[in-house]
């Protein structure tokens, strides 16, 4: 039965207040919250062209950048690989996928499905992409593009952007970066990088509902956008069209701006940077800390090897004759906390606890060791 | 500068209360603002998952279909747009657009980006496709596709979509569409029109942020997705994927849905049907009645024939010597009241007066009305 048949209720009303430490959606902060009920503006609005304005400065803030091409795309995070790939290869453009969870497999599916010779380096996951391998492949083979996920949500491993940057300028391939649960969390460092093309989602640290994805791309990759010789086979994600509603003295219609979920993104982005960034990182690093600590007393192990492990995404083994969907249940049904599940080859392996913006704080992490540990009966 | 420089500055405290009676988006509803901050669940909850089954349920009731693939697409009307040609056609497809406006235009562009061999029955901007002039071309070629757009945004023109499906159904052809305009203003039926593909907006009748596309396809459309050569050019917008989130007893995750968002779309469409379909039609079709004759007052008229103008999207051809950008501005910057500018053809010559939704009352066109005189001088 619709609700709509009953007047009285609407399951909107009776919603369960739920911990979310799974990999994302994270809690939305309260000020984001405020801000999506902020009253709705047309998308040529003087004002809210304004505030365009201002959130693409928040996004080059916090991803240290000075592209001029830098926007949230209208869908999310995977909307944000797939205008990465749709707008900057072309059909048999080499790709290169540095391929260590679930997120650089499905970027290796972007790609092909688009037309590219698509080649990978991979390693096993839970482990980080290995620099000198890299560095091998580039020697051997030249690409048109080279794509590494920062922080793979499905695993917890911080992949070395850094490092893989400079592997990868001197080729001349465009350097592509999926930072969707990094940006917030840890450093993201565009300009440093080299990074081409960078896009990241809002439901991770930065403590905003999903539905957009922060997106930008240096001055390279817009040259190879200018350079196609077809039109970029997506109307909805062509950048080359939607620049000239986010960018310059006439702004001209695209497609409608999802006006109350940018006003969500820009309180985020303030919310951030007026905390400060060295602030935030620190307490997603302590909180972190806390919960591995905590972890430990419990007898849980982490996945990831403590040097390339993501603070903010901490993949936990399953104990030996622990039921792995069960805890999660009652975590979920008793202690209105939610946790996430393995994916792959780790699903039933690992739990994933995700300590996202406004949830890496210690009293967050108190109640989840707490309950985790009635569950495993070491209350 | 950037507004986090000043941590007691935000934009969002000073927004404007605007009257939204351009072409969208409109004026979102009190509930649906609430809506939208009720706390973020995960995407793969319980509860999550029973409101996903009943936002099928609200479209499905407004649109009047069974059909089981009835979701919304994760980004606004124009990713419904992109969604409904990359699934169901082929590269060398043939697609028949009936166009008479920007969005038979941008149909046009979608398909010929996705390699479909495209032709068109043209009408002149502000005026309706003449079945007739299908029925002609339906006799002499065959397509695999044919589209139409039930609204015209751009013009006001209220398309003959019945009468067109009555000719498209024998061809075998897949009927598409597109009333981003037309949901929750006027009478959508796509189970009689035959209706194959359809997609709408959040951000016009239904009262809600942009941001979403109510989606339905038909089982003829699914069957053509399943035997489709080559996989879907687009990993995001993806149904043969997507559908395992939104059916089925396992939720397979494939991109992490715009919750919050979806809370508005629930709103919207409980309100909807709460108010009753023939209530909300009765007075869209009475605020276009009474915004008409005050027209008529002012000496204004409207470009569309009586017999096919939309009641929530009214053209307003603007009087010669009057500064067409000129009165926009002052209604907005005076009077708080937003209008539309023509497109195309039409930029410069007509007004585009909304009536949408929340908007679609006396006392809203009186204002609207009031200042419209004041602006010409007619007070």
């Amino acid at each position: 039965m619709a609700a709509h048949d009953d007047p009285m209720t609407s399951t909107l009303d009776s919603l369960p207040d739920i911990l979310l430490l799974g990999p994302g959606p994270s809690a939305t902060h309260p000020d984001v919250y405020r801000a999506l009920a902020r009253p709705t503006l047309g998308h040529l609005d003087p004002v809210f062209i304004g505030l365009m304005d201002e959130v693409r400065e928040l996004i080059q803030s916090l991803a240290h950048t000075q592209n001029r091409l830098t926007l949230p795309i209208s869908g999310t995070g995977s909307a944000g690989m797939e205008a990465s790939f749709v707008n900057f290869i072309e059909p048999g453009d080499r790709v290169l996928v540095l391929q260590n969870g679930v997120f650089g497999t499905r970027m290796k599916d972007v790609a092909g499905r688009l037309g590219a010779v698509v080649d990978s380096v991979d390693a096993e996951w839970g482990t980080p992409i290995d620099p000198e391998a890299v560095r091998a492949k580039l020697a051997t083979d030249s690409y048109d593009l080279v794509g590494v996920v920062h922080a793979e949500t499905s695993t917890g491993v911080w992949n070395p952007v850094e490092a893989i940057g400079n592997l990868v300028r001197p080729t001349g391939a465009l350097f592509l970066v999926d930072s969707v649960t990094g940006l917030g969390g840890i450093p993201v460092e565009l300009d440093r990088w080299g990074a081409d093309i960078f896009y990241s989602g809002t439901q991770k640290c930065l403590g905003c509902p999903p539905g957009l994805a922060p997106f930008s791309a240096s001055d390279r990759a817009v040259a190879k956008l200018q350079r196609r010789k077809s039109k970029v086979p997506n109307w909805y994600l062509d950048l080359s069209m939607i620049v000239n509603y986010w960018d310059g003295a006439k702004r001209a219609y695209h497609h409608t701006a999802p006006i109350n979920m940018i006003y969500g993104l820009y309180a985020a982005l303030q919310i951030i940077l007026r905390e400060g960034e060295a602030s935030v990182f620190a307490r997603h690093r302590a909180a972190h800390e806390q919960l591995v600590r905590g972890l430990d007393r419990l007898g849980l192990e982490l996945l990831v090897a403590p040097e390339c492990r993501l603070p903010m995404l901490n993949a936990v083994k399953v104990p030996e004759g622990v039921d792995e969907a069960g805890v999660r249940v009652v975590l979920l049904r008793e202690h209105g906390i939610e946790i996430g599940a393995g994916l792959g080859p780790l699903a039933g392996k690992i739990w994933r606890i995700g300590l996202m913006g406004h949830n890496a704080r210690p009293e967050v992490v108190e109640r989840c060791l707490a309950a985790l540990g009635q569950c495993l009966g070491k209350a």
